[in-house]
C-alpha cells in the first residue's frame, strides 16, 4: 500500500488530519505561531538559511496529525510512515485483568497526547517528566496501535472472551520462527514520519508499562520519506519490487467487511467490533541471492515488471493481471509459480488482507549477509480467510519462497478505536 | 550541527544543490517532467489523493542533489540527513595497491551516479544491473564519503605516505571497545533523506567491493526528517538534548583551517590536501539510567537547558556560556563537571571539531536495555588537536560519562574531493 491507496474517509480513525499542531517548540519564538508553511517554493527546505533568518519550515511531514479517537484504531488505514517500531510485552507475574486495564488506560492516554504532538507527561512518575526527544517536532503522522495476543486472555481471566480468530496460526514450510521474537501478550505498533518522534513514543510506551508488563521483543522498520518521490508511489521493498499494488482500498465496497470485525455476532467477542486482526511476520530477504538474479528472472519470480510494477501480461501497475495470457511461445506470461499469481485474491476465494509493512535492516548477520527484509504486517477481519489462506497457497510453490525466510510471527486481536473518554480495550476489560 | 549551521558555500563539495533531478521514475508519466512542486498548500503531501489525480509530490526532501566532485568530499559540511549507513571494509588477502585503486575508481563512479539520482549500473557485472530499490525517488541529498584506515597503507605498500594523524587513538577510561566493530582498512559513510535511497547506495557500494574488500562492520543511524520541525533546529540526540550548538560553522574565519587538511606541508601527505580526519565512535547511551534523572539534574550534567539548549548561565541557545557566573548561592551556574563546560573550545586551547552524528537504535539488548545512542562522527584537520584533546578532558571528570559507553572506535583519513574525471584517493594511489 502507499500514501495513495488509502484515501482517508473523514470519520475513520486513522484519517490523516493535517493542520492541527498543538505542541510546538519549547523554544517557540516569533515563528512558532506562524502556522503551516511549505518553505521557499522551488528551493530546499531550510537549507542555506542562517539561524537569524530561519524560515518556518514545518511541512506536512511534521504537521500532520492522525486522530487517536475514532471507530477504528489509527495505524491501519493511515498511509505508510517513514519510521516504525513494533514492540511486544508479556504481562508481569502477578499482573492480571485489573493491572492490564490500568495499563491500557495509561497507554491510551499517552498515545492520545503524543499523537496530538503533546509531551508524554508520564503518569509513571507524575507530570512534567518527558524525555524531550520529540521536542521541536510536530506530530509527524504519529500513530500508536494496540493489540492483544492469545495468552493475554488466560492471564487476565478472560479466556471465554478470546475470539477464535486468535487461534494459533498453522505451521508453514517456510517458517524458521524464533519463539522469543514471536507473539506476546500485548503488541504495540508505532509509526511516524520522523525517527525521533517515533523513538520518543517508543520510550514513553515502555515507561508506562512500568511493572505491569515486560518487553518480549522489539523491532524497527522504515518506509520511504514523504516527498522523496515525484508521485505518491506504491511502496518498494528492499528487493526493489513495487509492493502493495493489489491491496484493497478503503473506497472498495467490501473494504470494511474484509478488514474490520463486524458487530452483532457472538456477544462474547463484541468487544472486538470495529477492530481487526494483525498478522506480523519478520520476513528476512536473502538479498545476496536475490540480487544475483537478472532482472528478467526476478520479474518472472514476481510476475510483475520491476520498473513500474505492471503485470507481465501487460498494461500499467493498476491493470488487472491476465492470468491466462500466453506469449508467442505459448507459455503463460505470468508464470504458474509467480508470486503475484499465487497470492492474487481471485485465486484465493477472494481472500484479501491489507498489507501495511515496514522494511527492516538490522545490519550484517554473523554469516556476512544483510539482516534485512520486511516487517510484514497485514490486517484482516478473519486471519483464516486472509493471511492463512494466502500463505498456504504460497507455501506450496511460490517462486519467491527460496528468497525469503519467515523468522518471527505474531497474531494479535486489535480492538476497535476508543471513543472520546474511553481507552483502547475498555469494552473487553471492563464489561 | 543542523541544517542551519552549515550554510553551503557555492564552491564546496557537500553543498546541497537543489533542483537537479536527473533520474526520475521508471514509470514517469505526465507528472514526471513537471518539476518541483510542494503539494497542496496547507494540506498533507499526497494524502487523500487518488492515483489518477495524483499531484507531483517530489519536494526538496527528494529533489536535493549534493555534488560529488569538488574541493572536499560530500557528507562533511552537508546538512544532517535523516538516514545514514556506516560501513568498514578490509582489503581481501592478495588485494594490494592496484586492486585498491581499481576499487576506489569503481566506488567513485557509483557514488557520482547515485548522488545524481542515476542507477548504479554496476561495473561488477556490466551495465543494466541495479537493485531498483531507489527507483521512483530523487537523489534525496545522498552523499557517499570514503576514508582510509591505518592498516590500509601497509596493505597497499604505502606506509611511507601514511600521515601521522592516523596514528592510533590513545585509550580512554570510558572505552569499552569491540575491536571487530572498530577501525578497518576502508570506511564509507552514506547519508540520505530517504531510507530506501540510502539502503540502495549501501548495497551498490557492497556490490562494487566484489572480491577486493570484505565487510568488517556496518552500522545504521538516523536524524530528524526535514520538515518535521518548524525551524531548522540544532539536532537533538536520544537523550533529548540539543546537540551540536557549539559546532564550528563554515562561515567562521578559521573553519577550513580547523576542519580540512591544508596543502603545502610534507609532500608525502600532500594527497590529503583538502581532506579531513573522521573519528567515529559508537557511543551507547544508558537511557534507562538517564531517563530516571529529573530534568533539572540532566541539565546540570549537560550545563544547558533541555528545552532550548541555552546555557545555564542564561540567554538563548547561541548565547556564549558564561563559565564564571554564579547563582545566588555562590555556586557556578554551569557546574564544574558539566559536559558543555569541559568540552568547550575555550577550555581546550581552541580545539574544535565538526560533529556530524547519526543517532542509532538497534533494538533491545540481551539485558533488556535499549541498544541506542550516537554514531558520533567528528571531522577535524588534526585528530590530536580535535577529538583527542577534548576526549582526554572529558575522560577526567565529565558528569555525562556515567551515562555513556564508547563501544566502537574508528579513525580514518578522508581524502579531499575528486576533481572531474578523477576518483577519490587517486592522488595517493597513482602517484
Amino acid at each position: 500500500m502507499n500514501r495513495n491507496s488509502t484515501p482517508s474517509t473523514g470519520d475513520d480513525t486513522g484519517a490523516p488530519h493535517a493542520l492541527t499542531r498543538r505542541r510546538l517548540l519549547g523554544t517557540a519564538g516569533a515563528a512558532g505561531a506562524a502556522g503551516l508553511a511549505l518553505g521557499a517554493a522551488g528551493g530546499a527546505i531550510g537549507y542555506a538559511a542562517t539561524r537569524d533568518e530561519a524560515p518556518t519550515t514545518l511541512t506536512a511531514v511534521g504537521s500532520t496529525e492522525v486522530m487517536f479517537h475514532g471507530k477504528h484504531q489509527p495505524g491501519i488505514t493511515t498511509p505508510l510512515q517513514a519510521r516504525g517500531h513494533l514492540i511486544a510485552f508479556d504481562l508481569a507475574p502477578g499482573a492480571g485483568r485489573k493491572e492490564a486495564a490500568a495499563l491500557m488506560r495509561r497507554w491510551s492516554a499517552v498515545a492520545r497526547r503524543l499523537m496530538a504532538g503533546e509531551p508524554a507527561e508520564g503518569a509513571a512518575d507524575g507530570p512534567g517528566h518527558d524525555t524531550g526527544i520529540a521536542l521541536d517536532a510536530g506530530p509527524s503522522s504519529l500513530t500508536i496501535t494496540f493489540g492483544f495476543g492469545y495468552d493475554f486472555f488466560a492471564r487476565t481471566g478472560l479466556t471465554a472472551r478470546r475470539p477464535p480468530g486468535l487461534d494459533p496460526l498453522p505451521p508453514f514450510s517456510s517458517d524458521h520462527l524464533d519463539a522469543g521474537w514471536s507473539n506476546g501478550d500485548l503488541w504495540v505498533q508505532i509509526g511516524a514520519d520522523d525517527a525521533l518522534v517515533a523513538f520518543h513514543a517508543l520510550r514513553a510506551i515502555q515507561r508506562e508499562a512500568a511493572s505491569t508488563a515486560t518487553v518480549r521483543w522489539q523491532m524497527n522498520g522504515f518506509n520511504r520519506t514523504p516527498g522523496a518521490t515525484a508521485k505518491p508511489m506504491t511502496a518498494r521493498n528492499l528487493m526493489g519490487q513495487v509492493d502493495g499494488t493489489g491491496n484493497p482500498k478503503p473506497t472498495d465496497a467490501d473494504f470494511d467487511r474484509r478488514i474490520f470485525v463486524p458487530g452483532g455476532q457472538n456477544a462474547a467477542y463484541d468487544w472486538l467490533t470495529g477492530g481487526s486482526y494483525a498478522v506480523v511476520r519478520r520476513i528476512r530477504m536473502l538479498l545476496d541471492d536475490w540480487e544475483k538474479l537478472p532482472v528478467e528472472q526476478q520479474e518472472r519470480v514476481i510476475g510483475r515488471r520491476k520498473a513500474d510494477g505492471a503485470p507481465l501480461s501487460g498494461g500499467t501497475e493498476t491493470t488487472p493481471m491476465d492470468l491466462d495470457k500466453v506469449g508467442p511461445d505459448g507459455k503463460l506470461l505470468i508464470p504458474e509459480n509467480a508470486h503475484a499469481r499465487i497470492s492474487s485474491p481471485e485465486r484465493n476465494s477472494g481472500a484479501a488482507m491489507l498489507r501495511r509493512p515496514f522494511s527492516y535492516h538490522d545490519g550484517i548477520s554473523a554469516d556476512g549477509t544483510p539482516d534485512a527484509g520486511l516487517l510484514f504486517i497485514c490486517w484482516q477481519a478473519d486471519p483464516l480467510r486472509g493471511f492463512v489462506t494466502v500463505q498456504r497457497k504460497l507455501d506450496r510453490g511460490d517462486a519467491l519462497s527460496p528468497f525469503l525466510r519467515h523468522e518471527a510471527s505474531g497474531l494479535f486481536a486489535v480492538p476497535g478505536g476508543a471513543a472520546a473518554g474511553e481507552y483502547v480495550g475498555q469494552r473487553l476489560l471492563e464489561s
